[in-house]
């Protein structure tokens, strides 16, 4: 069979990162400069979608920096409930794809008018995001024909790490970034057969992660829904035995997304508990009693190690959607630009 | 067969509502003089579990009245990364039933020596939580015998609107308040059977909100999921569009919370593309397009009604819970109290 989009699109995301790292020097440092300068006690975030995975991935990567609290605005505070924030002395970051979605735009203009220095990560720079805005950086991550986003994510949470990098002037974080193309193309080649094995049937899935790792729990949870038809549902690996434990019963499967971090003894330990009550756990990075061992990349910056991973998960998924019987390019009643209000 | 605590507790609801407000003003009154003195430029919230569900709520509430941005703070980003966040300034909500989880004690720890007025909302005033904040507002809902919160998320989701009233003295949400009572009652005798005959053998299913009913949305998924082993999982009905959607297919249930607020044409709009893809769509307090209405208290304050909404969802769910052979006192692999780092 021919490859797919979202195959192809995939197997671009070394070389899309790079593109992003020659090209978007200046504009990162415009940004990072205002930021300096304004010195920010509060960042807000607005997207939707994977965009909005995208934003908390920024969130973690600014509070573990900088000590900045995130906030994520819903966009409807503005769009539809008409009511402005006081937003003097923050930046508000508006990540979107396409740029279009009225509610995202009318956000942005709002935090704007609100006080604050607005700053785009989009696919294009002309889009109504990337105008209404104090400055935009360009994903560069040339056309996406799949509906589901994978180069485009990849590229946006780059573009957030890079601004963090560049803000705080942090020398291990660059270099991590720097070293990223090589990494991701290594992530492309990741042997996850065992848990095509188990999910080739499922109907239900938790996705669990701490830290940066939750943000790419929620992208894979989504692309579970979006690409193979599968409920999944992501956790932070502490929150789901404040309730959702309750559910995962015997051959539950459960795809526990571990990374060298400080998070992952405590990964670890819900993976483990979660087994013992009779799931299917499948854990990235490291080894636990009762768990599959899936391979990641390994000696990373814990700041760059989840999106290696969600990278490795997209060619992951591609495949599982493709035995599940599902058309990767074509999720059922999608469209590649959802306008919402 | 005898009443399950989950029963008695929930309709124990209006009194411990009365009671609240009975007993609650000077604390209220001292934090919300605080406040006011403080003029925040931020509040952060610190939660788990239906506690979270809560602060959500707050975090409407608070953005909509006051115009104050919100941000939910991961307790690890204190608890197992060790980062301070800057929070000079703010005032950090922190919101549990037992006060005792380390990871959230840890963080409300950290909100205040990184300068925030802290602010707890808890059923247990000397509790680790209550000890380590500079106010508390002791919910005196009374023992909570059921794992899953019913009475204790109410009276949470109560001081913080009570606080939000107080602290922004509008009259027309303490009049809201003042009547909850009497609205609580009514919701406790909402006839939802047509949504319990469709979800008597559902796997999966979605529930929708907008707005702070997108906390009640989040609260019915998780109570779904602890009392009825059912995989509910919450969406903005705006947010479910950007993808979720792709696992809608033809019978899939979808509750959609409507209230009479600015949101609901666009919930209505999002029950009624639901239903046209073929998903069994139920929405409350509205009418639709291919979808069954579910009826609501009618005329009540669009910050109270979700409150109300959720209660009677509470009474409507402990009876799912046994018509699916479950016994709502004791889900599976839950204890009352999760400690978790």
């Amino acid at each position: 069979m021919t490859q797919t989009h979202m195959a192809r699109e995939v197997a671009e995301i070394p070389a899309a990162v790079a593109r992003f790292l020659a090209q978007s020097g200046p504009a990162v440092q415009d940004a990072a400069q205002a930021m300096q300068a304004l010195d920010p006690r509060l960042i807000v975030t607005v997207a939707r979608g994977s965009s909005d995975h995208a934003a908390t991935y920024l969130k973690y990567a600014v509070e573990l920096m900088a000590g900045v609290p995130v906030a994520s605005v819903g966009p409807s505070v503005a769009s539809i409930y008409g009511r402005p924030l006081r937003l003097d002395g923050a930046v508000c970051v508006g990540i979107s794809q396409s740029g279009q979605s009225p509610d995202i735009v009318e956000m942005m203009r709002a935090g704007r008018s609100g006080g604050a220095l607005s700053v785009a990560i989009t696919n294009f720079a002309d889009s109504p995001m990337g105008a209404a805005s104090n400055h935009c950086l360009p994903l560069q991550a040339g056309v996406e024909q799949s509906v589901a986003a994978t180069k485009t994510f990849v590229v946006s949470v780059l573009a957030g790490l890079t601004l963090v990098a560049e803000w705080q002037q942090d020398n291990d974080l660059r270099r991590a970034i720097a070293a990223l193309p090589d990494a991701l193309e290594k992530a492309l080649h990741l042997d996850w057969s065992p848990l095509a094995a188990r999910l080739s049937r499922a109907n239900s899935a938790y996705v669990l992660g701490r830290g940066p790792a939750f943000a790419i729990a929620n992208e894979c949870a989504l692309k579970f829904k979006e690409t193979c038809g599968l409920h999944a549902e992501s956790y932070s690996a502490a929150e789901v035995l404040h309730g959702p434990a309750a559910i995962v019963q015997a051959q539950f499967p459960v795809l526990a997304l571990g990374v060298a971090d400080a998070a992952l003894p405590h990964v670890i330990t819900t993976a483990e508990r979660l087994a013992a009550q009779g799931a299917d756990v499948f854990l990235t990075g490291a080894a636990g009693k009762g768990v599959t061992q899936l391979p990641s990349v390994p000696d990373l910056h814990p700041l760059v190690a989840p999106l290696v991973l969600a990278t490795g998960f997209y060619s992951f998924v591609e495949g599982l959607a493709r035995r599940r019987g599902f058309d990767p390019d074509t999720p059922p009643h999608l469209r590649k630009v959802t306008e919402t209000v």
